[in-house]
């Protein structure tokens, strides 16, 4: 089905009247949304989100390996699993088949199209999205030339082994150990205890055959800190564990439960010199050390996976947004109005509070994430000709992207499932699933409050003497004079120098701070003693970040009048409702008064006002077909009821009229009472 | 296993220092939290929940249909059922054996229990919560003689079947329908359409055979509005559906996916006459209709759920607290200290604020819905003596509570769950389970943002005129002159008048702002343009509620000095807190300046330092055996990194060397690259 339905086909008459009129084109909003207009023509043809885009639009949803799917909800962990495995092998195959770039796959392996394909996680994702780009950033020529061949004809499924048990965020902490022997050329692979097997790597379970393993390199009598080694975890062709090595699944999880996450350890396993990943650092024959050129090279796959984390939250939010819209406009509860029918819980103001902030969020973020990726592209070709130096400003913003996005959306995909009321609760609304992928995002590949300090600490340095920022940078602001524009809540700028003076003053503070404690306390307990000033500070600059390149998009870009204008509702929205999420920080900061606190918060009413009508078109602008919306209360013709009671039939425990409970539990019961 | 373990088992040693000299009394604080140390004897005799109170201490834990627990995270839905069914008819077993009254049933379903007893959901837990109390409050004489006995000898399991697809909030608009028929002498219940169907009711899938249905009443002609009719849907010695009913299980959800959720549909379905519970209306055989007494009474059953779901989610949050201290006691990340060590992460102020401010909260909403429990028990008896006047105000009390306790102990589950970074993710954790559980309070059995509503429009009430409220009722403050204490961040008695000012100013505000708008707009209008403000108005004055409640029972409880200093750090850290959340508010409306917030600010990072020696104790006061707290991270001795692994072993696909799918894909994978 297309993502706007056929002219022809039934919808919700309520539906119909949201969508008779919009204020702007919905085809040009989505081409804003894509980044252009080519980009969206490329997805449409890629993905195939359209079926009357025959010729090549039969690659994913109508491809015949993924076509039929089932309700995962119903069945066993272990059942899952096969299902979502066959699944992913398929999108392997299709990737291979179709030779696609980095860009294609990123968007084949996205949630928006993962949510699809393999609902319940990807087994082998891992495989293309941090072992093959680790091996392309760390493996030499030899070593590429030796295993890439396997790699592409799915002889090796590999998996990216780093954090342990008892070891996530402290990544120098990890106490998996890879000795050099010269005598034999090998490295001996050990995991001293059981606090210190390998933990979460996806695929690592029971699909992988070989893994990425991070390990302490010992070599000629020294410690040489944390290094890359391929190591072969199963046999090829048997698939049986080798020798030395112990792995397995690690069992159940909130969500995303066939990612096949996987422990390991090792039991002195012997790998051959040359399956150190020796790109960047390098251990000779004589067990000879030669250091990487850059401290930050090996951190290159971290980067990629939270550029990529930020771009893949965005998604879920997208699609939470497009169900609770589709819902809240269909909907009727409360006392009849004048016509005699119940009211539309979308025209509730509360319910309006609880929806169009998220849906606002959702177009910022999108921006922001939009470009942290078109800067992670750049920054990567620049670090392959060997300029490093914008790797610090990429790092700091990808840390706190990151950690704003999963953080704001998953707050907001919870939001959305609540104004969706029980029905909400249910997995066919598909709230649950969202949730749980979006959460994930919080702590995993680094951790929300470790990477906001990380952020925290690059931007203490920015005041604390010395070097100026790069102009364009994400931290310009702070070596210029603060922008003091006058607040009033009718002037999208006064927001923006308002943001701009609670992240400067943040900053300001805290670093004042820093300076004095470290006199007193030394440099580690200051440092602790402002860790909550710090992450707040963090998040401050992140928040200006993503409201002031929103505000950039929407100049840069050369779109229609109509355009304009609802972005700017939208921006509007945005910033009055993170005002009022923050009042104290605007007062003690932001320049704003107690009284222009309140004029927000009246604001923020009217706003929900003005966007309101404009809610089905920016969420139909998503362009996500009903089978990748996955949704009974957010399909395109807005028929909820009916999917919900459909969708019910396929519970296992209908498919008899008495239940085998009934004769197992309820009729001994009654033979005991 | 006893809640504290015995002395000579190993805990893990970061635990010991812990719990070597805990500044209080352990015991005296589970006292207190019981409410007693009556309470907490009876607690444990009925519950058993020390394996040394042998006589009587098997009684659940050790009971030989529970004692074996399974992993039910692997298995099929199905599976599932038929396993928490299988429990569940244990318990009710169990329940008419010891012949236990309202209060031990209502611990014994308590989640605390549940989540040992049935993980996934009681499927028949309707039946004793609120089948079993509609029919002794709105069943007359003659039909509960006719109908408790099958009840009680399990012949009758019975659900309450009330909200319907398109309806929940809006009781009056629920369109099932009762015609009576004065010449058959029955009501015909029908369904208009697929919308109208029941649907959500726990047990009513495949357990329950007989529902308590709420329909439209249609007699003499004319329309009664919603009325109580006890149907039978399944022959009660075969369990097969009866003729013109269509009934089953809804589907999966978020969580509790046993409780066995169902639709219901009749297709004219001829029920007796004296099937309506006819205690409080009445029909009579020539179709004639009596009102009943009170329009209130009907709605009993409804305010007796929302005070258990009050108590239960402080149930889950003691749960949370528990494993979030231990594990954060435990886990050691980042850079190591002096002595080598990496810090334990307790000792980050970040961890702190993430942990510290929810264990606050789940010793200040365990008092206020202790006190709404009393209040209940009060208030229904002198209902059962035929005084209504107490009714209004119980029913705006439970309303409130049950929102912002569901909405701020399912907000701190999470906050605990990220607290413990990935591994909070995992199902072996117990978060994921426990937030699906307090999270399925925000929307059922009352909206939130609906019940906040309705306390709202009690407190416009309160000032609009005339009526004096009740002395020592929850509003009695509205009526007094402001509190004027100066704010000082020194004086607990400071911080519960600027709450009083805060809940004061926001019901006067919008009181006036409804007068202004009445006239301009109409009523209805008018109360739509202030939705926002009213939930808002109604948190403050929840929130004014709760903090005074907690402040007069550690002044009224004559407890050691030493329990009394620690229960005011809990509290000021309480204040500290949610002043820091709504500093917007305290500004306008609390009497605050911008330098008192500040100030708050500093407390409220000093309160982290000077509650952190105390977690540990004040979380083992919970007095909560592992068996109720079912959690790898949080088990009494700490011994994180076995459990983990060791629950591992259980997941199926580790039970062979090689997957069965690597044969079924990958394989097959391999030979079409």
């Amino acid at each position: 089905m297309s993502s706007k339905g056929s002219s022809e086909a039934w919808q919700n008459p309520d539906l119909t009247i949201e969508r008779a009129s919009p204020a702007f084109d919905v085809e040009e909003m989505t081409n804003f949304i894509d980044g252009g207009q080519d980009k969206t023509q490329v997805k449409r043809k890629n993905l195939a989100q359209f079926s009357s885009v025959a010729s090549t639009g039969s690659k994913i949803l109508n491809h015949p390996s993924l076509r039929d799917t089932k309700a995962t909800a119903y069945m066993s962990h272990e059942d899952k699993y096969n299902y979502n495995l066959a699944r992913a092998t398929a999108v392997l195959e299709l990737i291979s088949e179709e030779g696609m770039d980095v860009n294609e796959i990123s968007k084949v392996l996205s949630h928006t199209v993962a949510g699809f394909t393999t609902p319940d996680g990807n087994p082998i994702a891992v495989h293309q999205v941090m072992f093959i780009p680790t091996l392309m950033n760390q493996a030499d020529d030899e070593q590429m030339f030796r295993w890439l061949g396997d790699v592409y004809n799915g002889r090796i499924i590999g998996t990216y082994a780093q954090t342990e048990l008892s070891h996530g965020t402290f990544v120098r902490g990890l106490r998996t150990t890879a000795t050099y022997d010269p005598a034999s050329r090998t490295f001996d692979l050990h995991t001293p205890d059981v606090s210190a097997a390998k933990w979460w790597p996806g695929g690592l379970g029971t699909s992988a055959n070989f893994a990425v393993v991070m390990a302490q390199l010992h070599t000629g009598g020294q410690a040489r800190g944390i290094h890359p080694f391929m190591v072969e975890l199963r046999d090829i062709d048997t698939h049986r564990p080798l020798p030395g090595i112990t792995v397995g699944e690690i069992g159940p999880k909130l969500g995303q439960n066939t990612l096949n996450n996987g422990y390991l350890l090792f039991d002195h396993v012997k790998v051959p010199l040359n399956n150190m990943l020796m790109r960047n650092a390098r251990v000779h024959e004589d067990g000879s050390y030669t250091k990487p050129p850059h401290s930050k090279l090996s951190y290159g796959t971290m980067v990629f996976t939270r550029v990529a984390i930020a771009l893949d939250t965005v998604d879920a939010l997208q699609i939470g947004c497009t169900i609770a819209a589709r819902y809240s406009v269909v909907r009727r509860q409360g006392e009849p109005l004048a016509d005699g029918r119940e009211p539309q819980i979308i025209d509730y103001q509360t319910q309006q509070l609880k929806v169009l902030p998220q849906l606002a969020s959702c177009y910022v973020l999108r921006a922001a994430a939009n470009r942290l990726w078109e800067s992670h592209t750049h920054v990567t070709s620049e670090v392959r000709g060997g300029d490093m130096a914008q790797l610090p400003e990429l790092h700091a913003t990808a840390c706190c992207l990151k950690a704003l996005v999963t953080r704001d959306c998953s707050a907001a995909i919870e939001a959305l499932r609540l104004a969706c009321g029980g029905h909400g609760y249910m997995e066919s609304s598909r709230f649950p699933a969202l949730y749980a992928y979006a959460t994930a995002g919080v702590t995993y590949e680094g951790e929300n409050t470790v990477l906001l300090l990380q952020t925290a600490r690059y931007l203490v340095k920015q005041v604390g003497g010395g070097a100026a920022p790069t102009p364009g940078s994400s931290v310009a602001y702070l070596s210029r004079p603060a922008d003091d524009t006058p607040f009033s809540v009718g002037s999208v700028a006064a927001y923006v120098a308002a943001f701009s003076r609670v992240a400067r003053g943040r900053v300001a503070e805290v670093a004042a701070r820093l300076r004095a404690d470290r006199q007193r306390l030394g440099e580690a307990a200051a440092w602790n003693e402002s860790l909550v000033l710090l992450v707040e500070t963090a998040l401050a600059h992140c928040r200006f970040f993503v409201v002031s390149t929103f505000v950039e998009v929407v100049a840069a870009e050369s779109t229609s009048r109509a355009i304009e204008q609802v972005l700017q509702l939208v921006c509007r929205l945005y910033v009055a409702y993170f005002v009022s999420r923050s009042e104290g920080d605007f007062i003690t900061y932001g320049g704003l008064t107690a009284s222009d606190v309140r004029l927000n918060r009246d604001r923020l009413l009217g706003l929900l006002t003005e966007l309101r009508p404009h809610l089905v078109p920016l969420t139909d602008a998503f362009d996500l077909p009903d089978q990748l919306v996955r949704s009974t209360l957010g399909a395109w013709d807005g028929d909820v009821y009916r999917r919900m009671f459909d969708e019910a039939s396929h519970s296992p425990l209908n498919s008899t009229e008495v239940p085998r409970a009934f004769h197992q539990s309820i009729q001994p019961m009654r033979a005991r009472l």
